[in-house]
This record gives structure tokens, C-alpha cells and sequence, in this order.
């Protein structure tokens, strides 16, 4: 690091979890460091030291993967009134950023409730038809009064009455329950209202006539964690929360904190305990939306990647890190909220959807029973991409999985001045076929690039709200999309050394798109797409589309009748440009759908409805997982995929709909990549 | 009280919980006001602040009952070196004995640790032909590795071969053990030792093939909790241990202890961590002395009375100090070990078996499943007298159960020297008939008192090692009879007014017997068998008998063939003196036996063999349980049984074992004592 080397000079500083990175000059406050590189930390007292907003974590272990080694001297150390401050708050963070100045390189953790502009979540209920019938019941009881010579006792009399007026049988009482019955019994006058889980156990028991059960759907992903609350009666959606994963700040990835509980006694125990604490604060926020407690959610149903389940049941997820790949449990299963440390109702049934295999998990059975391929005639392809990417191909007769090794591109990783859909993100992007000049619209400002006017001179109105920081998922999508139409790359990927224009930087092998001009962008440098950005999106969209044209090889269809793009980036992606770079098959268009959070809506659906876990329980056993990693046939798919959109699949649907037909296909000469399936999927 | 008035006089301390009090010199230490009192405190340093064997509580809260208000200045204020002592140790104890001087009226607490001479337990684990067929079972078993294009997940290749293997299927998994599946398979190189509980759920897992699984039976009764360690493969005690029910801190009795959680915002917490932590340390115990870990203790089996279940499960008792009595549930219940808060293995299963009626409990329960009447062709009545007596008449084609009001007299409480059976009780008891005088032994002295040699000119061999502190269930049973045989009292239970020898004490209407004179005690006072006492047994034998008398009339038999004694109390007294006393109906004394610790023995039974829980499950609804508070014919014998043995009953039995004949009954005159339901029982 040459800034090991000049201690006066500048630091690198990187910004979790948003993964911002930036030189910063010596001395400068990490409040102000942070403003440079476009992510606002929220300041009331302007570093007055009163408010106690601006408060980061000094994140170390991390370090040394950054090549960072110590910590030691890269800070000023606190003064006695921060350190005041922050006892005062009874804070976790180390440090509040008004005060604490740069010294060396830096790895800095922003808290959410820290950052001045919350984080936008995409993620969102879509709304479907459910049949409402949930695991969870409330009926209400005449019981008859305790006497004197009769010894039932009061669980018996009360088993007695369900028998008589509800004709339920053989229950059993949770302990909990059991302990509130004889209060509830006598404040009731010997009426009581009881809920039920699966009309087998008895797990609560309220005096007299009661009416609210509730339920809580969690789809538990590597980034983003997302809570809809439910009223079990109606099966209407009361409250929908979302937050980012706090595990984010152990590994952005799932490998990296597969990697944190082998290298760290404590790692799973912290991984755990950080998103069951998230999801006790999503239940309590989602409650508070809806104006009821956390005790009266009664059942929850989550679903997650296979990782991502593991950890929450508290399971160490190692085995998920290395083939095979074995899970430890692939099927649904039933906890006690409590068990789990969830602050629900503490006799809370917790079902957690099953899994297809070590890398597709319950939230891809999540999207199966919400999506139900499995009873449609039409041949349907769908994907979901994450952190990692899951293909389901199939219809009534058929059906076939596979996990794709897609690494973080899509979401922004991996790409130079990639960052999460977040505001400052330039999410579309479009590039003039003749001056090779790029527009584009940040999220959080609905003007185009071509139509901002900056500077002091200009009209307050027509300057923008938000500049750009960075590129994400949906993007970069589009803009190597759109340099590929316009020619600025060649079909194999190359920036087009032909390229003489101003759009283009020359740093010796070393090629870049300027998307953005330094004017343009909250740093005040441009924002480039590089060569190996580029190959970073060729290699995640090659994959993708290997993925899916194994399973169709499997199958025995050349082509697909439908498309769905499940998760966040599937429902900002353009499928047109999603078809032009070739990360789906040729279709058309027509028929490509954003379906949303699609698991997130099953895990909503198993809540409100219990038949359909046991038809994703026998759906989970049912689709032919095919382990990409192991089959020949993806190698050979993946080198073809390398091309945009593919060195040799025709895509007619394509052809009627560019306005500028692409530019001729060239072979990729000389050139054999052989895809090397990595840790990360 | 009068020492409150003359602060520079003597004061009264209470020592708990053997209930022993006395007064004690104005500054003296409470060590040796505790040996002066009969309660020897250990220590090493012998005051020296070193040791810190010697501590004490000094109780609270428990004053006011006792009369005394405030505990201000009735200590000494601790010195700098107590304080740092006790702190350095952790002890929750309040004071050091050797160090704390008495200034007033004190209530003090001496823990079981602290006591030099351990109390003698008398409940013992009996012998008994048991079939091992315990609910917990291990099984080794093999395999398939994990691989890659396999899905089944560890969970779902285990559940095959567990089918496979040994035809065990429909097998759930605990979460503990699921998060241990992993590994164990792995360390185990695909071979692990299954534990199962019911054969229906998975509970612990461990690598490669391991024998032992091991389980606590626990018998927790009002005064002392015992705890039998037993080997499940092959029935074996390992370990027996027992201790005082620490609930006595917080009451003697059940309804002092029901009144406790009624009048204390955190009573039921109190008394269910008090018993928890008991249970804990005693199987802390009971592992050490076996050799093995807690976590090796795969099962449990309780019983005990209605509150100690309702306690033990943190379910309020209070509609137990009540009529009609209500328990919460009747039925045997399995709960999870990691629920209760049990320290055992985290997944076992703690069974309670079930309870007859509100004031015949999961003892009673024990009772039954050891002892078996109900297989029997004979009429068997059982009697279990603990702090309350539970009867049971029948055979094998009736039984009926009652509990009946005794109150604590035959364990010493209502007594005026009344203590438990502990080192210095008097035990046995013989009185001359020509000179009134009695003899009698204590426990922890062989030798009987009239072979007492006290004082300083006598041999040391001679001298007793343990003088008479109090007098105890069983002695007090033999005092009265021993009385009523040579004529101290009347058949009505009065002390005879014709008595003019030096063994009695008139002081006005207040008569007493002298048992032992100053000289044979620890306290240098004379121990006396009041009036009141005989009035006191007399009630407690004449509510037993009754209770007996009314479950015959009930069944139509006019005698039954064979009586069990069961519980401590059972085992010490003679059944020769409880017939003369009239506690128990008349039978051949050949056929009357002390069975010990029945209910303990019925947990051991249901412990080791599974099919017994049904069994008393069964039992428990088929025995029929009469309320003595509501019967009209309880009141009617409970009258006839005031007198010695009872006004009309004749005693054929008793004739041919009596040297010297019963005096001539007399009518009780003019006294119809109708008996009043306390609401202790």
C-alpha cells in the first residue's frame, strides 16, 4: 500500500457495508472522509459532541483481507468528551466520526441508524391470491368450573370442553400455556379463548372472548432481511420491514462468513446472534406498524438460503463451504420461537421451509410454491438472483434445479465502482451510437444525466439532487449492454482498441469507460467501467445462462415459453437488456416477467396457508437438483456464454426489438477460458 | 417479647431450619449460640476469619410471622475482614457465625453446608425387582457418506440408516442435536451412537460407537428432595443423594409456602429457583459420585405433592390453598430438561408422573406403581406420612385414595420440643410403669439414657455422645403411647390428674410430662411432653385413622389384611406403638411393613421401565378419590379416633402383644371436639 509508505500523504478508506472505498487526506474526520466519498453520516450537533449521531464501528479481523495488518496508530485517539459521549450513550460503536481524525488506511463500519439517508430496499410484497387457512387457530371455550370431588384438574376439564364444543382431540398444552391457564380460567369466569397450533397443541390461553392472531414471513437474505407481518384471520399484510443482514459486517458474501465461523471460536455464536437480533428488531418494528405486540405473533415461517437457515438455526455452516455440500437437515421443520431466541409469543411455532440441495435452498422453495411451475403446461424458466443466483426449469411433468456460480457482479461487487442499489447508484444507463456519450439516472433523482445543469451559475431547480457515486447491479447491466451495442466492446468483451474517442481511457493494457464525467459524481472523480469489469460481468452472466441452458439440455426443450426474474435484481434489470447481454435464454419479451420478492411471498403464503408446506416439503424432494459444478456439459455452455450475448445461440426475439441491429459476431479467437467453479456461490 | 425490652438481657434466636430455639446471652457469637442450642456450626479456623465454613443467613421477611419486626441492631455489624472474606469466597451468605454477635431477636438461617453433623436422611432407595425397559434407548449406526449430487442432507441419510438398520422410523430430531449431527458424523467417520428418546425423537448424537445412558429419578417432597442416579442399560443405583428442600427457607409447610407466592410479587420465582438449584446440585452430586458428567443424565422421572409439581413447573399453586383444590393438570407430562432450567443433558426428557386429585399427588402416584395393590388379592392399605398422609385402600378390583389433614405433629412440628429426626432427637422411648420414669434413646448415641454416665467424674466411655436436644416423629409417637400404657394420661388424652410423682409439672391447668431432666439435654433445660402435644398427636393420629376408617366403610370391608407404611416416618416408627396410639386400623402386626421411600421408589420403577407410566397413567384415573373435607362419615370417626386407640373399635390384634394390658377406657364426657378442616394438609 503506498500509503503505508506516505503516512502525510493520503489513506485508503473503506466504508462498510456498502463497501465505498476512497482516498482521504491525513488528518481529515471520518464524518467529512465519509461525506467525500458520498455517504452521508447523519450530524445534528455538526461535531459539537452532543448529539452522539455520527457514531461508526472500527471494524478489525476484516483488516487483513483488505491487505490492511493493524489498526494500531490509523486513528487520533478519542478525546476524554467523546469517550464520555459515548459511555454516556451506552453505545457498542468505538468511535463518533466528527472526532475521530484518519491517520492510516482504514476499514470503517456504518451503522444504519447511523447514516443520514437510509438504505432503500427494494424488496417488496407483491400481492397474490391465498387461500387463507394457517397452522395457528383461535377458539373460544366454555370450560366448566373447577368442584370440589372432581379431579380432572383444570387442563383436563379445558381438554373435556375442546372435545365437546370443538370437537378437537388428543392435544397437548405447552408448558407455557399451562402456566397461564388457571389465572386465565378464573379471570375469564371460567370462559377462555385458546390458540392452537395445528389443532395439535395448545400454546396460549387468554381469559374470556378474544379475537388477533398474527404471523410474521421472513425471507432471510445474504443482504437483505425482509419481515411481512400478517393477520392469520384475513391473511392481510399488516406491515412489511425490511433491513440489511447485519452478518454483512463479517463477510459480504456467503463463503467469507462460512470462512468467519472456521477461523473465529466465536464466529457462528456472533453470526447467530446477529440475525436473531435483526429479526427480533423486524418483528418489533413490523408490530409496532401494525399497532400490536411482539407476544401476539403466534407463528413465523422463514425462508433463506441454505447458509443463511443453517446460522439461523444456529448450525454450523462449514460443511455448506466445501463440496459435497451437505446440509445438515433438508427438510421443513417446526421450532419453538423461544428455542431459537426469537422474542415472539414464547410458544411461537417457527417453520422453516425445506431445501433442494446444499445450494438451493427454502427460499427457492419459496419461489417454487409461489411461483407453482409445477402446475403449469408451459415450459418455465425461472431465475433469482442474489448474492447467488438459483434456475428452476420446468412445468407439470418436470422440473429441475441448479445453484450458478454468478459471484457478486450482479449486485455490484466485483465491479470497480460498483455499489448496492442505494441512492447515487446509477441504475440506466444509455450511450449515443455516434459520440459514444453516456446518460444516466441515479437513483434518487428522476432527471437524466444529459439533463442535470451544475455549478453556482446554474438554476437551482434544474441542478440535480443527487449526483452519482457509483454504479449498481441494474447499471452495469445496461451499460455494458449498451457499450456493447454502440461498439465501444467487441463481442468477446474487449474494449474496441479502435475506440479513439474521449470516452475512452488509455492506461497502457489498461482500458476504461467513462460513465461518468469527475463533474457528474459525489467524489469528484469519474466513474469508470473497466476491462475487468466487463469480464467480471461476462464471467457472472456466462454462468447464469450455463446454468440455465444445462437444465434445458436436461430437459430436452431448445427453447423456454416463459421467463421469470425473481429477487431484488430481477426486478430492476431491463429484460431486454438482460437479454442482449444474454443472461437469459432467447424468449419473448413479452413473456418475461419481474416477479419480485417471489420468495419472500412463499414464505408468506406457507404462513397464512399450511397445505402449502406440505406441497413444498414434497416439491423440495420432488425437482431434480443438477450439480452444475460436476457436469461437463456446463464447462462447455459456460466458454460459449463468454460472448455477448453467445457465440453461437441464436436469440430472434432479440431482432425485432433493437432499434440499432448489434454489431456482427466475431469468433472468440485463440481463447479457451476454463471456468474454475470458486468458493463463492 | 421480653427481651426486646431488656436489650442487655438474654434474646431468642431461631435457627432454621431445624426450627430449634433458645435464649442466648446478649453478645454472645451466633457459633456458639447455635451449639448451645443443639446445632453444632462448622468451622476450622475456630473463629480465626479464615475458613469461612461458618456462615449463616440471617432471614428476612420471615420475621413478622415469628413476632419479630425488624432485624436493626439485633447483629453485630460486620467487620472490614468478615466482609472481605465472604466477598472473596462469593457467598450469598449473609454472615459468619464465629463473627457475628447477637444483640436482639434473630431468625437466622443455617445452610446444609455449614452444618459439622450433616442431617440424616432417612428416605433410602429399597431394592426392588424393576424390568429395564427405560423411554431412552442408543443405538450405533452406519452411515452413507456424504456426496456430491446426493441430496438427502446428514439429517436424511441418518433417518435411512437408523430405517435401514435397526427399522426405527418417523424419527424427529432435537435442534441441540441437530446442530451436533455434523460434526459427529464426521468425527465419527460415518458412524455414530444415536440417542432416542421413545424411539421417536433423535436427542444426542455422538462420534463413532459409545456406551452408557443414564437417568435420575427424583422424589421431591415438601422437607427433603432425594435423588436416585441409576444406570439405563442395566438398572443399576449408581448414586443416591438427598437433601433438605431448600423451600423451607421460605415455609415448613405447603400452605406457608402457597401463602409465600400469594403475598410475594416474586414468591413462586423464589421457591421454583430454590428448587431447581436444589435439583441441580443434586444431580451435580449424584453424576460426581457415579463418575460421570450431567450432561450424561439422559432422562429424569419426578414426583412429589401437588404444589411441589405445580412449583417445580413454575405453575402457580395457588388455587391449591383452596377449595376445590384445582391442580392446573392432573396427567403425566414430558417436558424438555433445557425448559425447566435443569442442568442435565440439554435434550432430556424430565417425565412427572401423574396425580390422583388436588391433595394426592405424583408421590401418591409412586406409591402405587411400586408398591401395586392393584395386583393384589389381599386389601392393602398404604399409608405415606410425610409433612401430609396420603391413604390408599384397595385391591385388585377397587381402590380408593384420601388425603387426610394430619397436620406436622408426626414430624415434630406442633410439638413444644418437637425437631426433625436429626442428630440429639429423642427416638425411642420406654417408660416404667411403677415409677413414671422414662428412658429413651436419641439418634447419634447407641445407648440408652438410663446407661448415661454425665458429668466430670464419670468415664469418659460412659458419657453419651449426644445429649437430647428435642424429640421427633417417632419418638413422640412411642411418649405417648408409652404414657397412655402406664397411665401418665387418660384414654381421653388428658394428663391423669391422680398423678402425684416428680414426673409431672403442674403449672396451673398446664400439666407436662418430664421425658428427659436438664441434665440429659444439650440445652440444659428439661424436655416436656405438654398437654398440649398429647392433644396435637392425638389429632394428627385421629384425622390418619379416620381417614383410613372412612376409605373401609367406603369400600364395605370391616379389616384389612396387610398394612404398608411408606415415606421416612413410616420406617422409624414402631407399628406395634402406632396400633396401642391407634393410627392405623387393627391388623396382624405380622403383616404390617415399613416400605421406605415408596414414592421415590415408583419414580426409580417409571424411570427404568416405560410401560409404567402408562401404568400409573391408567392408575391414577382408575383409583377413586374421596374428599374427607366434604364427607359427613369423616367427622363421625374422626370423634371415636381422638380417644387411645378409639372409643369403640376394638383392637383384637393388639391384645396378645401387649405385656402389660391397655388401662380401662373411659367415655370422653362432655367433649364433642368436632374436627375443622385447616388448611394445612
Amino acid at each position: 500500500m503506498t500509503s503505508d509508505q506516505n503516512p502525510q500523504g493520503s489513506h485508503l478508506v473503506i466504508l462498510m457495508p456498502s463497501g465505498r472505498r476512497g482516498q482521504v487526506s491525513h488528518g481529515q474526520s471520518l464524518l467529512d472522509s465519509a461525506r467525500q466519498m458520498g455517504v452521508e453520516i447523519e450530524s445534528i450537533c455538526g461535531g459539537r459532541l452532543t448529539c452522539g449521531k455520527c457514531k461508526v464501528h472500527v471494524e478489525e479481523g476484516n483488516f487483513q483481507k483488505h491487505g490492511i495488518v493493524s489498526q494500531a496508530k490509523h486513528l487520533s485517539e478519542p478525546s476524554d468528551e467523546e469517550r464520555l459521549l459515548l459511555k454516556r450513550m451506552h453505545s457498542s460503536a468505538d468511535r463518533l466520526s466528527c472526532s475521530a481524525y484518519v491517520l492510516g488506511d482504514l476499514l470503517v463500519s456504518v451503522p444504519e441508524e447511523s447514516l443520514a439517508q437510509k438504505q432503500i430496499v427494494r424488496k417488496s410484497a407483491t400481492e397474490r391470491v391465498i387461500e387463507v387457512a394457517p397452522a395457528v387457530r383461535q377458539v373460544y371455550v366454555e370450560v366448566d368450573e373447577a368442584r370440589l370431588g372432581e379431579h380432572r384438574g383444570d387442563w383436563g376439564r379445558l381438554q373435556s370442553a375442546l372435545a365437546e364444543q370443538w370437537n378437537l382431540t388428543d392435544l397437548s398444552i405447552d408448558l407455557q400455556a399451562l402456566r397461564r391457564l388457571q389465572m386465565a380460567l378464573r379471570e375469564g369466569k371460567w370462559a377462555v379463548t385458546v390458540i392452537l397450533w395445528q389443532e395439535k397443541q395448545v400454546f396460549d390461553i387468554q381469559p374470556g372472548y378474544q379475537e388477533g392472531v398474527y404471523g410474521l414471513a421472513v425471507d432471510i437474505g445474504s443482504t437483505t432481511v425482509a419481515a411481512y407481518l400478517c393477520d392469520l384471520r384475513t391473511g392481510e399484510l399488516l406491515a412489511t420491514e425490511s433491513m440489511m443482514n447485519p452478518q454483512v459486517s463479517y463477510g459480504e458474501d456467503l463463503m467469507s462468513r462460512i470462512s468467519y465461523t472456521m477461523s473465529n471460536a466465536d464466529g457462528l455464536e456472533k453470526l447467530n446472534s446477529a440475525i436473531i437480533n435483526a429479526l427480533n428488531r423486524l418483528a418489533g418494528r413490523a408490530a409496532r406498524q401494525a399497532g400490536i405486540h411482539t407476544r401476539q405473533i403466534h407463528e413465523a415461517v422463514m425462508v433463506g438460503n441454505t447458509t443463511m437457515i443453517h446460522i439461523l438455526l444456529n448450525i454450523n455452516p462449514v460443511e455448506l463451504g466445501n463440496a459435497p455440500f451437505a446440509l445438515a437437515n433438508r427438510d421443513g421443520m417446526d421450532l419453538k420461537a423461544r428455542d431459537l431466541g426469537l422474542r415472539l409469543h414464547p410458544g411461537a411455532n417457527v417453520h422453516v421451509l425445506p431445501s433442494e440441495a446444499g445450494h438451493v435452498g427454502a427460499d427457492n422453495v419459496g419461489v417454487l410454491i409461489a411461483e407453482e411451475p409445477y402446475r403449469q403446461d408451459e415450459v418455465v424458466l425461472i431465475t433469482d438472483i442474489g448474492t447467488n443466483a438459483e434456475i428452476v426449469l420446468g412445468n407439470r411433468n418436470w422440473m429441475y434445479s441448479a445453484s450458478s456460480p454468478t459471484g457478486p457482479a450482479f449486485e455490484g461487487g466485483q465491479i470497480s465502482s460498483g455499489m448496492r442499489a442505494a441512492p447515487g447508484a446509477v441504475e440506466r444507463v444509455r450511450i449515443d451510437a455516434t459520440t459514444k456519450q453516456a446518460r444516466f439516472r441515479v437513483i434518487g433523482e428522476e432527471s437524466w444525466s444529459d439533463e442535470w445543469r451544475i455549478g453556482p451559475d446554474q438554476p437551482v431547480e434544474a441542478q440535480p439532487r443527487q449526483l452519482a457515486s457509483g454504479i449498481c447491479g441494474s447499471g452495469i447491466i445496461e451499460a455494458v449492454a449498451e457499450m456493447y451495442l454502440t461498439g465501444v466492446i467487441t463481442p468477446d468483451g474487449r474494449i474496441n482498441p479502435e475506440n479513439t474517442n474521449d470516452n475512452i481511457q488509455w492506461d497502457g493494457k489498461k482500458a476504461a469507460y467513462i460513465l461518468a464525467d469527475a463533474g457528474q459524481t459525489t467524489t469528484g472523480k469519474p466513474i469508470l467501467i473497466t476491462q475487468d469489469d466487463v469480464r467480471n460481468i461476462q464471467l457472472a452472466k456466462a454462468a447464469l445462462y450455463a446454468g440455465a441452458k444445462l437444465l434445458m439440455k436436461r430437459a430436452g426443450v431448445k427453447s423456454v415459453d416463459r421467463i421469470l426474474l425473481a429477487g431484488a435484481f430481477g426486478s430492476y434489470i431491463d429484460p431486454k437488456y438482460a437479454m442482449i447481454l444474454g443472461l437469459i435464454p432467447d424468449c419473448d419479451l413479452k413473456k418475461v416477467y419481474a416477479v419480485g420478492n417471489a420468495a419472500g411471498d412463499g414464505a408468506r403464503i406457507a404462513l397464512l396457508n399450511r397445505k402449502k408446506r406440505a406441497e413444498a416439503q414434497e416439491i423440495s424432494h420432488w425437482v431434480q437438483y443438477i450439480e452444475t459444478a460436476i457436469d461437463p456439459d456446463f464447462q462447455a455452455e459456460f466458454v460459449g456464454a463468454m460472448h455477448l450475448p453467445h457465440s453461437s445461440d441464436p436469440f430472434p426475439h432479440l431482432q425485432g426489438i433493437l432499434v440499432d441491429a448489434p454489431l456482427p459476431m466475431q469468433a472468440v479467437k485463440g481463447r479457451k477460458r476454463r471456468y474454475t467453479r470458486t468458493k463463492e456461490h
